[in-house]
This record gives structure tokens, sequence and C-alpha cells, in this order.
């Protein structure tokens, strides 16, 4: 008997996690610090559920079907934001948005693959982006990162097979925070061009990169669309996690492919959900702009604090818009610490070994901080929990 | 090189029908009649959208992620109310919150099937079931109705092979119209069961059933989730289409096998949305039987109109719910006859073609109706605009 598309992957590591707080009970003075998800813990500011409330009062389209690709407003936004950010020519066509950036994900990737094709996804990788492939009957082909976290070129264009459609890169990086360098990104597009491969770029978190200047130059390339997948997701920029909003950029041949895959697992996005990302673009830069020096100076707390467990063997991996990565220095694994923290520290995280293959042994010393939720207070005491742990 | 998943299947039937519309004008006194699609064209009832923008102002809960399997007040409201109206015991844990129908249907087949499985769909048959299990690898086997468009379960045994994982119905039919008795339900309930195989049963259409008793027994028995999944949809009951937000009733070992594939395709279904189906459901009711009412008068003028056309060699084949499937007179394909009918009468409708596989020759006769959303005076318009056709 053939097994179901869901058996051939694992439980979703979040909700894993989160049962481990089962039967738990924490302090009162020492209540759970949950750095588990990149989950905003606040509404969206008052203006835009107030713009929100009067559109659904008053917009009947609001509440009825729309187009399967999204509505031409929003497409419009993103191309014109886009082509000023990253000085390049993005027209409308060349963007669909989804419900969610997960989603944008297993629409291009059922674009891309059949049974038995490979995606290359360094490690450690978003687990979402390993399930949807396990489930899409695509084989993940781990791509080992550097020491600074950041996969090359040169190294995957070794894992390249016949059956390679992809190469997979989140920037930011999920897990690991970093951001990947211009020069990163171009080598992995002249590789997946030199094979006819397509370069998926997820950039979820790009609204909250350190640097000024565009992350990378690929899209001021005119023939960006014929190697460059771009996901994003409006989850974290305007805190619409609950609203289920991403996009895709990709070439309009590719983009009636996703079509098809899109109108059958969703029919469209959800309206109210549109019109809330097409007014917080609108609308919020400025706002976007005070939560993007909000996020940096709690990665800079993250610096400030980290010494202290430097000089007791933890390393800091990489750090970056939403996440930590750290390696700690005990002789347990770190499936076993992180559920350990939950009672000991009060501290819920992800470890590891969530982010990559089961036979990757690199996975037992590292963890995953998504400190963004926290302030600075929140990430002093995180730290100094962290710095009592022993084992 | 392999197929993608996308490339495994069509264009959607409703954007390529849409396409017809393209450069043909209509005369002010006659507009287009637009019956292709199951879709209201008003909002919700006032007091839905002004408790919902009031959520959305005052509920923080309305903006951030949820369970992947939804609101548990709305997984409970489903389940007391889906026990009360079928006379059986449901729980929340065997109730699932979708991001629309479609999804749930994805969700069902992901977890039952795995690559060259095979699902018996009875022909007319949805199309978007047809997408999903092209995309899937999922091998659709047609079962052909009889003349009242009602399948047979003795037929659908002896299409049963070991790679069969489900068969799929739906009643009230969608493309037909047709309630299956409660009969039908009965036998393929016992089918699939012997076999050990899964009953998909989708009641999108479930609220404007014209039976005043439940539509079947299946969940009067105390073992229905070891066979049984229902599928069901909260856009046409509260006009909600543009929130996709549909459910899966199932047992929960199956829910946990999609729940991996929600939590990696959409995360969790949008919150705005899950609270106004759970405000529909619990406020609406009597406006709801006002609705059921109103789509009942409907249908009751295709059958005071038909007579005009059968005496013009038309037959009606079913009616019920939002649906009309007709089969005409004319020498000519239906999907050619739908195309003309957008110039000649200003009447777009979808072909039998569109619902069924290529090498059926039935569909070429057959015209699928969605009445529901025009009136008695558009049904009066729509049949005299018929009776008219000339090929």
């Amino acid at each position: 008997m053939t097994r179901s598309r869901t058996a051939a992957t694992f439980t979703p590591p979040v909700m894993a996690a989160r049962r481990w707080l089962d039967g738990v009970t924490h302090p009162a003075d020492r209540p759970l610090i949950n750095v588990s998800q990149a989950a905003p813990v606040a509404a969206p500011p008052l203006a835009l559920r107030e713009a929100v409330a009067c559109i659904m009062m008053q917009d009947t389209g609001a509440h009825l079907y729309g187009p399967v690709l999204g509505l031409p407003a929003l497409r419009d936004e993103i191309a014109a934001q886009w082509s000023a950010a990253y000085g390049g020519q993005i027209t409308a066509d060349q963007v669909g948005i989804t419900s969610g950036c997960n989603q944008a994900f297993a629409a291009a990737i059922a674009a891309l693959c059949g049974e038995g094709d490979q995606v290359i996804l360094p490690v450690p990788y978003y687990f979402n982006h390993r399930m949807w492939l396990d489930m899409a009957g695509v084989g993940t082909v781990p791509l080992v990162c550097g020491a600074d976290m950041v996969p090359s070129a040169q190294d995957a264009a070794a894992l390249i097979t016949q059956r390679t459609r992809a190469i997979v890169l989140v920037s930011p990086n999920n897990p690991c925070g970093v951001e990947y360098p211009a020069s990163t990104l171009r080598a992995f597009m002249d590789l997946a061009r030199a094979h006819g491969i397509a370069l998926i770029v997820d950039e979820t978190y790009r609204d909250f990169d350190s640097r000024m200047q565009a992350p990378h130059d690929l899209f001021s390339d005119p023939a960006w669309d014929d190697t460059l997948i771009q996901l994003y997701s409006f989850s974290k920029a305007y805190r619409l996690t609950g609203h289920r909003i991403g996009a895709v950029l990709t070439n309009p041949a590719r983009m009636a492919e996703i079509e098809k895959f899109l109108d059958t697992v969703a029919i469209c996005p959800n309206q109210i959900g549109q019109r809330a990302a097409l007014w917080g673009m609108q609308n919020l830069s400025d706002w976007l702009a005070g939560e993007r020096a909000e996020i940096l100076d709690r990665r800079a707390a993250i610096g400030d604090h980290f010494p202290a467990l430097a000089a007791q063997g933890w390393s800091l991996l990489g750090v970056g818009a939403y996440f930590a990565y750290l390696e700690h220095p005990f002789a347990i694994s770190s499936a076993d610490l992180a559920q350990r923290l939950v009672a000991q520290a009060g501290i819920l995280l992800l470890p590891g070994t969530m982010f990559m293959p089961k036979d990757m042994p690199a996975g037992d010393r590292q963890l995953r901080i998504a400190f963004a939720n926290i302030d600075r207070a929140g990430i002093s005491a995180l730290f100094d929990r962290l710095a009592k742990v022993t084992v």
C-alpha cells in the first residue's frame, strides 16, 4: 500500500513544541518566555484596523470571491514599491497574491516539480519548506552552510543533478537570522540560470534587514523572471499573521501554472486581508520604519547580552531579522535541552534538530530564538535564564 | 524531464470561461446574465458585518496566528449544530476548519493518497476536485451516473481496485443540482467501509437542500468516522465567499494528518473569516432559513419556465441547491454553444465538457446553470433568451 502524502512528512514542529508546555506550570515571578515562533503578539495599528473595519462595512467586494491571483490594486502596489526598492522593472503580471507565504512556496514548487524531482535547500532550513517538499514527492537535497551560516553557490553546484528543479534561499534567514550578502544571491542566480533551474528566494523578513540599500541586485536584471521566484509575506511587516496574505513574483507563464494550484487549493486569497495589506503598504511606511528600528534594537540587545553566555561556552552562529541561532555547550541533544528548558528555565524555543534532516548531527547543538516578540527587558531576562542553565 | 504538478492539470474552467467575455459588448437593454459560478453577489447581512467590524477593532486575536485546525469555538459550534441536525454524536476533535472547502478536499486527499493511487469520482464532477487529484498524482476513476444523475454504489463497486483510496460524492450536487437520496449515501458508506476506503461527502450546498429532514443518516452511526469524511463551506450560507472558510469532519487520527497539510499550505485559516462564520452560525439561523426559501423559490421558477424549453427539445437533467443541469438539442458541442451564447444571448454559463474527462461524449450536450444568483425575473429572462437560441 502506498504511503499518503502527509504520511511522508513529520508533525509540524511549532505544534510539537507547544505540547511540551502541557502540564508545566510557571511561577508567577518567572512567566514563560515564548521565543518558539516568529509571530507578532500585538494587533496591527489602530488606523489600519479602523480603515479595514470601514471597508468591511462599505465594500461588498471585500466579502465576495476575487481574482485567483489577488486584488489588482495590491499587485500594482507591490510591483511599484518593489521596482523602486530593488531598482528594477517589476510589473503587476509578475506578481501574484497568495494565502500566506507558505502557500506561495507550495504553489511555486507545484509549478516547478513533479514526483521524484529534487530541490536544494540550505540547512538549517525552514521546516515548512521541507514538509511541503516531502508531501509533494520532491526530494530535499541538503546544502551545508559555512561557519557563517551562509551557503555557497560553489557547494550547491556539486549537488545539481538531472532531477534538480530549484534552489531555495531564505534571506534574512529563518532560522539563522543571517542576511545573505548580495554577492551570494548573485552567485546563486548565475548558477541557477546556467543550469536552467529556478532560484526561489523567500524574503519574508526583508522589512527587517539591517542594510539600508537593496539586499540584492537580482531584480535589476531585466531577465530576472526567467530564473528568480521571490516569495514575500505580509504577516510580519504589518502584524497580519492571522490574515494569511503573502506574494509570489515570477514570470507570467509560470504565474499561469501557479494560478492553477491557487485556484484549486484556495480559489482566492481572503479579501479582507488583501485590503489590510494594501492599506498597510499605502499608509504605514513610517510606522514600519519604526517597527524595523525596534527590531534592530532588539537585535542589538542580543549582541549586548551574548558575551555572558559566550563566557560559558555558547556560540552565536547568526543573528538578524527575527532570529538568533545559538550553539549550546552541553553534552545533550538540543531536542532534549529545548524540552528541558520549559520547566527548568521557563523558556520555549525550538532545537536545531527541527531545522535539518535527522542524520545531520549539527542540529544537536543548535537552538533558534525568535527574539522579535520580546523587548529589551525580555531579552535580558531570557539571557539571564539561559546563563543559569545547567545540565 | 518530469512534468510539474500543475502541468498535469488544466486551466481553471471558471477563468477560461470568463475570457470568453473579452471583447464582447452587451446591449444596455440586454445585460449579461452570468450564471457561470456559484457565487453570491451581495454582501453578508449588515448585522454580521457590524459584528465582525467590531471584533476587528477589539479582538487582537483576530489579527494573529491561531490554531492550525481552527478556532476552538467554531469547531465546538459545528460539532453541536451538526450533532443536532444529523442526529449523531460529533465532537470538536472530529472537526477541522480550512481555508475554504476546496482546501478541505485537498487536505483530505493528501491524508489519504500517495502517488499513483485512485479516487472514484461520479461524472459530471466538480472540476476543482479533478484538478487537485491531477496535481496530487492521483488517478480519477470516473463513475457514470444514471439517467437521474445519481451514481450507484453497485456500479462503483466494480471500479474499486487495490489502488482505490476513496469515493467522492457531492450532495446536493455540483454541477447537477441533484439531492442524492439518503439510501444512496448509505449504500456508498457501506461499500466504502467494506473495502476499507474513505467516503468523502462534500456538502457545500447542504443549507439549500429542499428536504426538511437530515439528508442522510451517516452521522447517526457511532463509527461514522472510520469511513466518512465530510466537507463543508461557509461561502454560500452566509455569503462569505471572499473570506475563505470551510470545514472537514473526520476521525482524530486522520485529522492529525490533515493538520500537517494545513500547517504547511496555510498555517491557519484566516481569523476574521472564522469569526464571521461563527457569528453567522450563532446568530443567522432565521436569516439563513429565509435565504433557503428564496433559493427554493428560484428552483421552483426553473420548473415553471422549463416547459417552454422542453418543447424545443431541451431536457432538465437535474435541478436543486444552486444549479440546474440541462441537455441542449443542438448538433454542436456544449463547449462551442456556451461560448456562442455569450455574444448571441448575453449568457455566461459553463458547458458539460468542463465537468468530465475529454473522452466522455455526454458533456457535449450538457450545460450547467448556476441559477442561485439571479432572481425570478432574471430566471425568466434567462429562459426567454435560451428559448430563442438558434445554431
